[in-house]
């Protein structure tokens, strides 16, 4: 295999040695790995199409990879498959500053589009809790979300085009920099989200605005969920959308205070971080409003950040919380449902009442404002029986959450740990679309094969 | 065939005589017509499912149709095919307060969906110039944009579910009312604006907004485009994002001020229509530096409505303005190029060197802030030596388009009209991903064949 690649590619772009292997193997998801036949690097997109050609000639499956940091095993390797990693390909191409675009290669890391963003007094607003390693052609691969996004929406909404490699090696671009257009089938909009099964994308192009004003940071403590939620509909309710709207249970507060010492009271049953941000007047207030429906609502505690340190600071609660529980036990197994909003103080409390029955420890915390909870397991995979326990208690979870209108994954994605539920959500004509659609642009089934579902 | 419909089918829901078919022969676009064998008017999902079954057991193309508003023969009938009409599909069967959204069937008109959101205080933002006729599953099939489109997107951004009839007759829901979902390919979104060539969308889920609390309106006209051109490139340039920024050039106004009688300054060259909308304070800040702006760049007249009633009448400027044009000539060719905001003076200006060269009469007006044009051919198809050079003016515009990296369509669809157009603006691999997508749906080509491109 080396010998072929290295027609492709310079040696220093590939790695085939078993011990070099082992880092790509796995991503953020528990309990998956794979042993690819090599990595490579690809610095150009002449590169990857070539890197597919020949791929397609021998019948290689080829799986693409950013920074790993995926939690759903979408891009762990296939045996005896390529990986295709994309970091090298780092460069921003272009602020435009005129239409309010960024465009960028796939491997750079979302924090970098950012900062190019805010040099230019713009933002861009998708920020996934990983965005500092993280690259772009992955978020736009999941079609990744963020603590933004009850304001802003997520990745889907800030992608105008993309240049993509296909399954037969031929380079495509979908979209363009119009803020309108509707000259044939959205494609940009099949590809964001599929996980690199439908090509492999090398360029995306990125819709920035102008960076808000203002921001203002709102830290609540409540005795009892129920408060917390009811704060939440309370805000929606009042016609305010703020930017952040976070929520973390008992579980999730105290792991975070004792990793993080940030001064939460550890009595507190439930903590939301809310966050407005605008024209300074509005955010001012906006966040009066939030303070006073938290107080109705009965909050124990009630903190405004006084300035950006200390906002920074009570956003970290929130941004450290997988990496604070991911210390308790070995094995943290953070999942991704989401619900309509109105249906979230019911779905916490079912995952309370399975976490009871099956002796598990299950925290729980995430985008209350858009419904999406990330009940974390914290487990150990070598306790076979224990790991029984935490599959019946995740299948009792996503039927419930499939029960009630919702999603088996608000924004972690399918990839090989949500195959079997993606059958129960699409349980109608439109799973065989899935399939028909990737028969259609894969023939050959290479491109991140045995993911989202089989064909 | 009106034997076989009446088993599927109330006789008063079937129309099958030559007369009662002229009327569904054609629907905005000019100079295109067909007869259909057929017009049928389902009112349930079902009937739908087995008009489609029996379309597909005897091979008979369907085609189907709301008000017949379409810009593009998007729902021109194909000879001897049904014509599914679904304006008695037309309940609002949900207002859901606590999650913001709206449940419709696809023969409600748009308007009366924002009234709806209106007596809750929300909104729903897309606004297409046709909305008060048209259908909102007119409005999903072709991705319908609007004034509004600057600061609130276009329909595809508002569709949160939809439940459509596939080729086989086989009923899916696509989509939920989560507002972050990233399980499988995101098939509404490959269905919104596919013009009734994947499915027949039945009925949809909408997101709505908190209704603005305030809005102003201001008028500008200049003495020249670049001016006009320019106010738009500097409020944007100063992170401005108003709700419209809409333009009307000299040949636009006059028809419009002999039309409407508002008071229009005739001798103008260029006309801007801005409005704010949001809190109060932010409007009128707004408000204030879109008019210093206007200043700086030398408008001519300046107009803040000071109520209501004046901002509804500012803005019949630009809303009566297609009806205002087709009073001048026999036909009307409304186009719909758009192009990256960047490049829109220089447009304007390859449009009007485009008619002297080619002595035609072209209107412009349209979405400056979207970079959304729509140049009007005042014409008479009769004319068969002008009607020549309107073609040949016509390619030239769409070539430039392409060539500054804009779309043929920015809101009105590729339909039957820009067919040829489509295969410039797809030139590489991204082409035959569009047949083999609808292909793969659609394998009998069976749902509005023909249009978009052949397979």
């Amino acid at each position: 295999m080396r010998d072929q690649l290295e027609k492709l590619l310079r040696p220093e772009q590939i790695l085939t040695e078993r011990e070099d292997l082992i880092p790509y193997g796995f991503d953020g998801t528990a309990m998956l790995k794979e042993k690819a036949i090599a990595v490579v690097f690809p610095e150009t997109v002449q590169e990857v199409a070539s890197l597919v050609k020949f791929a397609k000639a021998h019948k290689t499956p080829i799986v693409t990879r950013g920074s790993g940091t995926g939690l759903s095993g979408g891009s762990i390797p296939v045996a005896n498959g390529i990986v295709v990693c994309l970091v090298r390909m780092d460069r921003i191409l272009e602020v435009d500053t005129r239409n309010l675009t960024l465009m960028a290669e796939a491997g750079v890391l979302t924090q970098a589009i950012d900062d190019a963003a805010a040099a230019e007094g713009l933002i861009y607003p998708p920020d996934p809790g990983s965005m500092k390693i993280s690259t772009i052609g992955g978020n736009v691969a999941n079609n990744s979300g963020g603590l933004r996004g009850l304001k802003y929406g997520v990745t889907r909404n800030y992608v105008m085009g993309m240049e993509v490699v296909l399954p037969d090696g031929e380079t495509a671009w979908l979209g363009n920099k119009c803020v309108k257009d509707v000259a044939g089938y959205s494609l940009k909009d099949l590809f964001i989200g599929s996980e690199g099964t439908l090509g492999i994308v090398t360029k995306v192009l990125l819709r920035l605005l102008p960076r808000p004003q203002a921001r203002k940071t709102l830290l609540a403590t409540f005795n009892d969920i129920e408060q917390a939620a009811q704060t939440v509909s309370d805000i929606i309710a009042a016609k305010i959308i703020p930017c952040t709207l976070e929520f973390l249970d008992q579980t999730t507060i105290r792991c975070v205070e004792d990793f993080a010492k940030i001064g939460l009271p550890i009595e507190a049953k439930a903590l939301l971080l809310m966050e407005s941000d605008g024209p300074l007047s509005v955010v001012t207030e906006e966040t009066r409003r939030m303070q006073e429906i938290a107080e109705k609502n009965h909050a124990i505690s009630l903190r405004l950040a006084a300035n950006n340190e200390e906002a920074v600071q009570l956003a970290t609660a929130r941004r450290s919380a997988f990496s604070a529980l991911a210390r308790i036990r070995p094995t943290t197994i953070l999942e991704d449902v989401t619900v309509p909003r109105s249906e979230l103080a019911s779905t916490v409390r079912f995952i309370e009442s399975v976490a009871q029955k099956h002796h598990l420890t299950i925290a729980n915390f995430g985008h209350m404002g858009d419904g999406n909870l990330h009940p974390t397991f914290l487990t150990n995979e070598r306790d076979v029986e224990e790991v029984e326990r935490v599959e019946l208690a995740m299948v009792e979870i996503f039927e419930y959450t499939i029960a009630v209108g919702g999603t088996i994954t608000g924004e972690h994605g399918v990839g090989l740990a949500k195959k079997a539920q993606l059958t129960a959500q699409f349980a109608d004509a439109s799973y065989p679309l899935l399939q028909s659609i990737k028969r259609s642009i894969d023939p050959d089934n290479l491109l991140n094969p045995g993911k989202l579902f089989d064909v």
